[in-house]
């Protein structure tokens, strides 16, 4: 989930004070446009301890017409508030109609603070967040606009934030609170990522910004508020969709969280031999285990065209007994499955105990190909980040493990595939007019990659994003992770391979 | 909640008859519309044991065109079902769109039973309510029309059922575990309304349908149906609206809640003051004594005009501490409140620890005026009972008290108030023209006041309805209702009066 807000881009001051004007007059735009209308606005300022939540603030206030414009920082509880029940305070802030609201802290802050530093009564965290839930999006139905921002920090930005402001003598900028929180990063970042997922709603959805940069940081929520504004404004019935601002895109900085992957990584023949032995016989001891033990594991493979899926389903049916293992390759729907809900074709397909199931492509596709074709509205795409994520949930509460692997090549590379394809009798047939369509179409199937990884990737099922430039490198990266994965959920070790770093 | 299906109603065999034939021939048609749609139906029927699931299902099957009909009755679970997560059976019966699935027994039923005989684990019921909700809710989103039937039974009706089937020679239609079942009643009964109250969306609202009637229960779910189908194939974009079957009224029957109020009590002039003064006494203790326990009260007032709402809160006024009390007057909204969402400017007056609030009118018009003077859309005052329901929710669970009171009075009562009224030069000022076009609606009022009382009723929060023809009796009420309520908070016995019944 926060890797995609680990790549490390900028802006520089000359570029951002360009985008700066251009964004504050088409904001101020908005702001009076909105002010006619029945629409609330509410800026949820969240984030990493040091991530510049006030600094954001003050910024976004600037930027903003102060007439129509409130802003609330919540601090500690007043008599008066706790007299009252725990939500009296936050609905005292919300903003009228045709006005935004910026909240510093809010119903989320207290909920994940009691959870992680380990003060919060049993059952309680999970209280709140359905409860923050149902609040939303009854707003959200009577027609307030959510914006919801997760500013993150590594847990190295943060401490090099803190020592530089240090190092200026800004040291008074650092929270009392900072070295408590500072030491339980992991703990916030775990409770942090289980109330997103909770609350990533369609009616009320989460982004995910990268800190470390002020300046990116400020123009990406700036835009990202531009544009939902815009969207409303525009009259959509649906909810307002904030992209992911990849649109922002300084030259030669990473767009999107696939830009991090390393595709110069290969395998010379000889090491791929002695891995894919290793790791095969690995596969099948941890297969026949989780078979005894009653646990099955789902592995998901999405990609590019021509990134190789085909070839590392084999090397892992390969190593697993036929009577354990079960490819479901997803193409379109057919007849039965088109007449219910997406997710019921893959429901259908859920294995038994025990067994190894493996989705070509998958229902990823609602948020991969049918939101970029078109082929599901923009609400229906936009809810199925938080469908999915509870579809998972179901199959992880019952035991079961999830593999999900994203085959990454670049686009020099599929070009390659493709003629090769093209010129080669045994493959031709596995090159389509449809696979040059959707290479047109790179830069919007990257972005839609990008949300897909900021949405769902999560603590228990995480995506691995594959380096598959080099087929034996990619095979061998597939086939450990699936065997981690499995060995994770039965709680054993793996067998190490014979060299050390395959890279 | 189930007050609103104890009402005795009843449906000849011949009016049944009548009845039936043209209910089938117009849900024929409905179904055969239905099914070039997107839509698919789900019926839900669940119940009190011994209400007659079985019959009717074979009833509607009978009703219905089978080519677009599946059942499924849902019974101990196969082993295939068991290596899967608990959804996977109930995603296998889903309908197909353009089709309707008859569901006896749902994923309600588990759930209910376990914590009912107390066999679930702590957390276990509450986590299966919140999932039934996501999953109703993305069904709901993606076009499936639910129509949640909950037929219910009184304690008598049920035993009355049993002995009259036993009598018959028919025990085998008993079920093996009616007698388990029996014995647990009250148990089953205050499980089933938290599960109702929990699910009871605007997106898939529950239907309590009186089922000691045979003929009543079948054709009121066969129009209610009905009345759902032909209202979503009329494209109506909001959820399918499926009112409270009051139309059927067989003449003389009880039509809705209100005409189970007995408006024929009176108090003679020296018991009621015998009892005035007793109640207040006991109030003006009991007010103290909340505020020392730092609970608050909140006093709800409905009713129909000229009921007698001012008189009776100057009665509850009159006992308490100016500085422990305070009266809301609820009217049109003021520019601030309804540039928010309804329900701010009652969270703005929620009272703080240990007060007694008053509201003279209250968040429940919401679903009255604004319903019948079409104020709200439907889908907006559809999903207030739940957003009621939760609202309620955040005070109880805080520790406030809510009493709730519905003045009633009939027609030819209020006639007489009224003309009273206008005759009398300081009560003339009390007369609106807005009064008299109110009182020509007094049917759609009462159907609303039915609905009301049928989803927002709650065991921690139930309504009272008071007989308010007679002015004395009905403060008499208000006092002695508003006394037990405060006192059955602070957990101590109310000093029963003087005389021991009032009526």
């Amino acid at each position: 989930m926060f890797e995609t807000a680990e790549l490390g881009r900028k802006v520089g001051k000359k570029d951002f004070e360009a985008a700066e004007n251009e964004l504050r007059t088409a904001l101020l735009e908005a702001q009076r446009a909105l002010a006619g209308t029945r629409t609330s606005v509410v800026v949820v300022v969240s984030g990493v301890e040091g991530a510049g939540k006030g600094d954001l603030v003050n910024r976004l206030t600037a930027w903003l017409d102060p007439r129509g414009t409130t802003t609330h920082a919540f601090w500690d509880t007043t008599d008066e508030e706790r007299e009252r029940p725990w939500w009296w305070r936050f609905w005292r802030t919300l903003p009228r109609r045709g006005t935004i609201g910026v909240l510093f802290g809010s119903w989320y802050t207290e909920p994940i603070v009691d959870e992680a530093l380990d003060r919060s009564e049993p059952g309680v965290f999970e209280r709140r967040l359905r409860e923050i839930e149902a609040f939303e999006s009854m707003l959200a139905a009577d027609g307030t606009l959510f914006l919801k921002v997760w500013m993150h920090l590594s847990k190295d930005a943060q401490r090099e934030r803190w020592r530089a402001d240090a190092a200026k003598g800004r040291a008074w900028r650092e929270s009392p609170l900072a070295e408590e929180y500072g030491a339980r990063y992991d703990a916030f970042l775990a409770t942090s990522e289980r109330a997103i997922r909770h609350t990533d709603t369609g009616r009320a959805p989460w982004y995910i910004v990268e800190a470390a940069d002020a300046r990116w940081r400020d123009l990406t929520v700036g835009r990202t508020l531009l544009k939902a504004l815009q969207e409303r404004l525009q009259g959509e019935t649906g909810p307002s969709v904030a992209q992911t601002p990849t649109t922002l895109d300084p030259p030669g900085k990473r767009a999107t969280v696939l830009d991090s992957v390393p595709l110069d990584r290969k395998l010379d023949r000889d090491t791929y031999k002695a891995q894919l032995d290793h790791w095969q016989t690995e596969l099948n001891r941890l297969s026949w285990a989780a078979n005894a033990a009653r646990r099955s594991t789902v592995v998901v493979f999405e990609g590019w065209d021509a990134a190789g899926k085909g070839g590392a389903i084999r090397r892992i049916t390969g190593a697993v007994d036929a009577r354990l293992s079960q490819i479901i390759p997803v193409a379109a729907p057919t007849d039965e499955e088109a007449a219910q809900h997406y997710l019921w074709r893959f429901w259908r397909h859920v294995p038994r105990a025990g067994r190894l199931t493996i989705y070509d492509r998958s229902w990823y596709g609602r948020v991969l190909v049918e939101r970029v074709e078109g082929f599901a509205r923009d609400d229906e795409w936009l809810r199925a980040y938080h469908e999915i994520n509870a579809f998972e949930g179901e199959l992880l509460d019952h035991g079961i493990t999830i593999c999900k692997l994203w085959l990454h090549i670049d686009r020099d590379e599929q070009l390659r595939r493709f003629e090769e394809r093209r010129e080669t009798p045994w493959k031709m047939h596995k090159i389509t007019d449809e696979d040059w369509r959707n290479r047109k179409r790179w830069k919007p199937y990257a972005a839609a990659v990008h949300d897909m990884v900021q949405h769902t990737s999560t603590a228990r099922a995480p995506w691995t994003l594959v380096a598959a430039n080099d087929k034996r490198y990619a095979r061998i990266q597939v086939l450990e992770t699936v065997c981690r994965a499995i060995a994770g959920g039965l709680g054993e070790p793996v067998a190490e391979p014979p060299v050390t770093d395959p890279a």
